[in-house]
C-alpha cells in the first residue's frame, strides 16, 4: 500500500523510492545510512554555525556555541543526534521515510548503531586534529621553559581534587573507600581537548599562562591514567602492582622525552626526506600519516590517543613545513572539531539537572559537591605557580577546570567493574558537563580578550 | 589463560589489555572498531603514498598509483580492506588480538560491517569532494561555450555502446531482450569521479578537450539514469511510463539550469552574506554546508549525489572566495580522494581474470566483448565533436572511457531484480575495472603531458 502511494505520488523524489523498491537489503541499508548521516551532519554544521554566530556577536567563545548547538540537536533538544537507545525525532523519521521506503524501526536501528559510531569516530578524529594543531603551534622551547612550573601545578592540581574529593565522599557522603577513591580519581584530569581549544580561541595559548596550562594539562592527563591503573590494580588484586605502575610511568616518560628529542632531530629530517619525494603533496600526507600513527601508538601503550596526536604535532612543530601544516590542519579542524564539540553537547542530558524530579536529587547534591571540588581544586593549584613574573594565576587554574575524556574513562570503567553506583556515575557526568560549560566564559572574563572578534 | 598471559606479559601495551578486561561489550566493540579503522586507514595512506611515488617516478598518474595500492591491500592482495564476507588477513587479526583481548570472529564481524561501511562513507565523501573541487575549478562560460559539442558527444557516446552492446548480447550471445537492454544500458555512463580526477591530474581540465569531456560525462550520467528508470519501468509494468520519464528529464534539466543561474546570481550573493557574519570561517563552513546540501538534493531527486557536489562547486565557481575554497577543498581531497581511489582497487578481484579457471571463462569472454564495445563506443563518439579548431578528438573519446558508479548501479539493480544473471554481472564489473585501469595511461599518452612532475 505505502509502496504504491510512493510510486504514484507526485513527490519529485519518485525515482528514488522507485528504484529503491528493488534494492537488496544491504543496498537499502547503505542508502538509509547515507541519508541519515547526511541529515545528522547537516544538523551539526547548520546549528553550529547558527550558535557560533550568536556567541560571536555576544563576545562568547565558539566552543560555547558548539556546545549549545549540541544541546539543541541532542538528547536535551531535538533528538536528532542521540546516544544509543534514545528515541530519535519522529519528524526526522518521517523525513527519511519520505525519501526511502523503510520502517521507523529500521531507521531507529540504524541511528542506534552505525550512525552513532560514525559520529563518534568523526568526533574522536576531531579531538585528535585539535591536539595535533595545538602540538604544531606549541613552541617547545617555551613549553620546556615552564616545565617545572607546569609539573608543580599538575601535581597539586591532581592532589587537591583527589584528596578533597575522596575525603568528602568518604566522610560526608559515607561512601566505601574504593568507590570514593575512584570518584576522587575522576576529578584529577583536565579535559585536554576542550582546554586547548578554548585557549586557542582566546589567543592565550602562546602566553606564559597558556604554556603552563597546556603543560599541566598534558601531565595531569598522564598522571591520571597512572592513578586509574593503580586503582584498577587495587580493585583487581587488592594491592598495588608497583612493577606495572613503574612500567607505565616509564613508558609515558619515554613517550614525552622521545617527542621532545624528535622535535629537534627527527621532525626536520623527516620533512626534508618527504620534500625529496616526487609525488605531489608528500609533505602533507607524510605529516598526516605521522599523526595517525602516533595517535595509535599512544593508544597502544595505554595513554590517550589525543596525547599521541599532540606529540605528533610537537615533533613537526620546529620544521619549515610548520606554517603550511597548521593551515592544512585548520581545514580539518573547521569540520571535525565542530563534530567533537557538538557531540559533547548532544550527549548532555539537561533533564538530569531538574531538581523537582526526586530521583535526580542524590546525584545533584553529589554533583554539586564534585563540581565545587573540581573547580576549587584546580583554581587553588593555579596559585602554586612559582614565578617572579606577573601573571594571572587565577587564569592558569581556570584553564585547567574543564574535565573530559579521561574523567569519563574513570566513570565508565568504574561503572563497568561495578564499583561506582549509578548515582555517582551521573554525578561525575554532570561534573564534566558543568566544568566544560563554565570554563570558557570564566576564562574569557579573566583574560578579558576576545580575538575572535578581530574581524569586526 | 590468554587474559593472564596478557596481564603479566612484557608487552608495553599491558595497560590497555589490562583496562579492556573490564570494559563493557559496547566499549570494547568501540575500541576494536577504532583500532581496526586506524589500521585500515594507515594501510590505505601508506600504500597510496608508496605507489603514488613509484607512479610519479615512472611518469604515470597518481590515480593509477592509488588503484594499484588498492589492489595491494584489497581482495586481490593482502586482504586488509575487503568487501563483506571476505576473510581478512590473519596477520592483521593477530596484530589486533595483541592490542585488544578479543576473538578472531569478533574482529571479522567488525570488519564485515562497520569498517566496510565507514570506509565506503569516506570513499563516497571523497568522490564528492573531487566533483565539488572540479565544479569550483570549472569555468562555466567555457563549459557553456562547448555545450552543444558536449551534448552531441554525450548522446552519441551513449547511443553507440548501448546499441552495439544490446545487438551483440542479443545476437552473438543469445541473451533475452531485457537482460541485453540492461547490460547495454550499463555501458552508457562515464565514471565521472575517475574521469574528472584523471583530467585534473593531467592538467587538461581547462583545455577545450577537457571541457567537452566534462560536459559530456555530466550529461551522459544524467541520460544513463533516465535510461535506467525507463528500463525498470519496462521490467515492472511492461511499458514505458512516459509521464515519469518526462518528469525525471524535467527535474534533471531544472537542476542543471538552476546551477547555471545560481553561478551567476546566488553564488556571489551567498558569499557576500557569509562574509558579513561575525563568526570566523563562515565562508568556508557555508560552502561546505552548500556542498553537503546539494549532494543530498541530487540524491533525493533521483540523480547521483556527486552530480549535486559538482553543481555546488559550480554555484560557487564565479565568486571571489573561489581560489580560497579550492585550496581548502584540496586538503579534504588529499585525504578522502585517496580513500575513494584505493577502495576501488581494493574491491577489484583479479582472480576473476584468471582464464585457467574454467568457471571464469564465460564471464571473461562476455567481459572482453563489453570492454571492446565500451572503449570503441566512446572513442568513436569523440570523433563526432564538431569544431573548426584543431583538437584531439581521440583524447575526448578516451576521456569518456572509464566507467564507474552509475554502471555499477545498473549491475546491482539488474542483479537485485533478477534479470541479470551472475555471469553478466561479473562481466560488467570486469568492464568497469578494465576501463578504469586502462584510461589514465591511455589519456596520458594521448595528451603527452605530465604536470604532476612539474616539481622536478
Amino acid at each position: 500500500m505505502i509502496e504504491n502511494l510512493f510510486l504514484f505520488s507526485n513527490f519529485p523524489y519518485f525515482i528514488n523510492s522507485y528504484l529503491l523498491g528493488f534494492l537488496t537489503n544491504g543496498e537499502k541499508y547503505g542508502q538509509i545510512l547515507t541519508i541519515s548521516i547526511t541529515l545528522v551532519s547537516l544538523s551539526i554544521f547548520i546549528f553550529s554555525r547558527f550558535c557560533r554566530e550568536i556567541t560571536a556577536r555576544m563576545g562568547l567563545s565558539p566552543v560555547i556555541g558548539d556546545l549549545i548547538a549540541g544541546l539543541a540537536i541532542g538528547v536535551s533538544g531535538l533528538h536528532i543526534l542521540v546516544p544509543e537507545g534514545e528515541t530519535i525525532n519522529p519528524l526526522l523519521v518521517n523525513l527519511i521515510k519520505l525519501i526511502v521506503n523503510t520502517t521507523p524501526e529500521q531507521i531507529q536501528t540504524i541511528f542506534d548503531s552505525p550512525v552513532n559510531i560514525i559520529v563518534e569516530e568523526y568526533a574522536e578524529f576531531g579531538a585528535g586534529v585539535i591536539l595535533f594543531s595545538i602540538g604544531l603551534e606549541s613552541n617547545l622551547k617555551e613549553l620546556l621553559k615552564v616545565a617545572w612550573q607546569s609539573a608543580i601545578v599538575a601535581v597539586i592540581g591532581i592532589t587537591l581534587p583527589f584528596i578533597f574529593g575522596f575525603w568528602g565522599l568518604a566522610y560526608l557522603f559515607h561512601l566505601p573507600t574504593i568507590p570514593a577513591l575512584f570518584a576522587g580519581g575522576a576529578l584529577t584530569a583536565t579535559g585536554l581537548g576542550i582546554s586547548a581549544k578554548m585557549m586557542q580561541e582566546l589567543g592565550v595559548l602562546q602566553s606564559k599562562e597558556g604554556q603552563i596550562i597546556l603543560g599541566s594539562a598534558i601531565l595531569d592527563n598522564i598522571l591520571a591514567i597512572v592513578i586509574l591503573a593503580v586503582l584498577i590494580s587495587i580493585v583487581q588484586t587488592g594491592m598495588v602492582d608497583l612493577g606495572n605502575v613503574a612500567k607505565l610511568i616509564l613508558i609515558a616518560a619515554l613517550f614525552i622525552l622521545s617527542a621532545v628529542l624528535m622535535n629537534r632531530f627527527f621532525g626536520p629530517w623527516f620533512i626534508t626526506q618527504l620534500e625529496k619525494l616526487k609525488a605531489p603533496e608528500s609533505v602533507g600526507m607524510g605529516a598526516f600519516i605521522l599523526f595517525i600513527l602516533w595517535s595509535f601508538l599512544a593508544g597502544i601503550i595505554g595513554l590517550e590517543s589525543i596525547l599521541g596526536a599532540f606529540a605528533a604535532g610537537l615533533i613537526l612543530g620546529a620544521t619549515k613545513a610548520r606554517d603550511e601544516l597548521i593551515k592544512k590542519v585548520g581545514v580539518l579542524c573547521l569540520i571535525f572539531e565542530t563534530v567533537f564539540l557538538v557531540s559533547i553537547g548532544a550527549k548532555t542530558d539537561l533533564s538530569l539537572l531538574n531538581p523537582t524530579v526526586a530521583s535526580n536529587r542524590p546525584s545533584l547534591i553529589l554533583a554539586l559537591f564534585l563540581i565545587v571540588v573540581a573547580i576549587t581544586g584546580k583554581i587553588m593549584a593555579g596559585f602554586f605557580t612559582f614565578s617572579s613574573e606577573k601573571m594571572s594565576r587565577l587564569g592558569i587554574g581556570t584553564g585547567l577546570v574543564p574535565r573530559g575524556e579521561v574523567t569519563l574513562l574513570f566513570a565508565s570503567l568504574g561503572g563497568a567493574i561495578g564499583i561506582l553506583p549509578p548515582s555517582i556515575n551521573v554525578a561525575i557526568v554532570l561534573m564534566v558537563i558543568s566544568t566544560t560549560f563554565l570554563s570558557p566564559p570564566l576564562l574569557r572574563v579573566i583574560f578579558k580578550s576576545s580575538p575572535s572578534q578581530s574581524q569586526t
